[in-house]
């Protein structure tokens, strides 16, 4: 979805875009829909190219690298697409020294070549995480790929990144998913299912991202585990001082926090 | 802007309007609107209606019956508007046998009565809560008009509509409110600019309605404080249960509560 996305796009901007994918009905498809100028199986038919853009799952970047790098020459960019950067950075870097770890932030529910968009990335962050290795001119090309995307180009660390996509991201999944486990804790049936009836917009948003695709959510509890174990100790702190002060009947306490996120919130928008 | 999007509806329906409020403006504005035939000052101008809409705050209900009281014929029925239902049917039943405990859940973030509009009940559920000694007859005529709205009404005790509203609405205020209060021990100013740039919709829907008014956040919490806390428990807990099984690494375990909450969303949409 994100790879063919930036197939439509890249070649809209004047890019010329060599598809590989290890299913040769994708590779159809993707000439079909314009995504890529051709398409292969072969690692080695990306031989000439100046950047790579690995859009695989996180957990196989790694044995992808391994396979793609006795075909490449030596300045040719890699760059991922994925929504954790430490340990990918960790692991991709040392292996392809002019690799610059990348997560433009867009996307829907929908997976696949078929469900590949144009103009996905536009005004949408995309956020480079080079290292104190990582060489200039690798962050250049790739910084002029998000440009050309219409996206909006952040530099940080992969740690940085991290950290702020645990709080924005990741978070928000485990907070949005424990409403269901708690309303699984009602004990009447009876209850229960009024609550479902009655439930509207506001159970609809807060629930959404928690009632999401449950492999990637686990994915982002495992690849970003300490960033995100760090932000929900600090939710679990508020959430308890806000039970404290509902237990202590402290209500300019309760409008007081609720003050505070009515006037945090445009930060976020 | 409940009252007076009951009286758009309700005059479209055929019924007679005669609305009544504290001060002349709206009384000008309501009947400019068309949302009520007449439009007064007094209470006594409401002495021959046979049904009464409340939809005042919960906090002045009581002693606006009170004040409405010596105007009235015994078999005018009273109903509210209100979110909280226990509280306010043990306040206003002694006052007035002919009470009828009422929520229609419907509305939007603007108040008053410029914020009226026509057919927001539609498709809506509307929660009646007599009890044992509220009078058949009170709830048939308070059902007739939610069926006149277009409303879905259902019947309930006050004690299972506060428990049903405690678990879809006023539990996800105080979830999605605790995103702020976490964000904000982020210690890193840059790590929380950084978030607050990369934010995209998964936060902004789930943050939504802990960003809402304080004044109606407060107002619940203190309504149905009992209810809340239970919810806020039974929350609590899931939320360690979370926690712990990423501390773990159960990874299973971890994609099997992201899968419930995938497979619970359905049934409250």
């Amino acid at each position: 979805m994100i790879g063919g996305s930036l197939g439509l796009d890249l070649r809209a901007a004047g890019y010329g875009v060599l598809g590989v994918s290890r299913q040769q009905a994708t590779c159809d498809r993707a000439l079909a829909r314009g995504v890529a100028d051709s398409a292969s199986l072969e690692l080695a038919s990306l031989a000439g190219a100046d950047v790579i853009i690995l859009c695989t799952p996180l957990h196989v970047l790694g044995q992808t690298v391994v396979q793609l790098r006795p075909h490449l020459r030596p300045e040719t960019v890699l760059t991922d697409v994925g929504s954790v950067k430490g340990p990918i950075v960790a692991e991709i870097a040392p292996l392809w020294p002019n690799f610059v770890g990348g997560h433009p932030m867009a996307g829907t529910a929908d997976q696949g070549i078929e469900a590949a968009l144009s103009n996905l990335f536009q005004g949408r962050p995309y956020v480079l995480t080079p290292t104190a290795q990582t060489p200039e001119l690798a962050v250049e090309r790739v910084w002029a790929i998000a440009l050309a995307l219409g996206a909006l180009p952040h530099r940080c660390t992969p740690e940085e990144h991290d950290r702020a996509v645990a709080w924005i991201s990741h978070l928000p999944v485990m907070v949005s998913t424990s409403l269901f486990q708690a309303c699984r804790q009602e004990p009447s049936p009876e209850v229960r299912r009024l609550a479902q009836q009655l439930a509207s917009s506001g159970f609809r948003d807060t629930s959404r991202v928690g009632g999401g695709n449950p492999e990637l959510g686990q994915l982002m509890a495992r690849y970003n585990r300490e960033a995100l174990l760090t932000s929900l100790g600090a939710y679990r702190r508020s959430l308890d001082q806000l039970i404290a002060q509902i237990e202590g009947e402290d209500w300019p306490g309760i409008a007081q926090t609720l003050a505070q996120g009515q006037g945090d919130r445009p930060l976020f928008l």
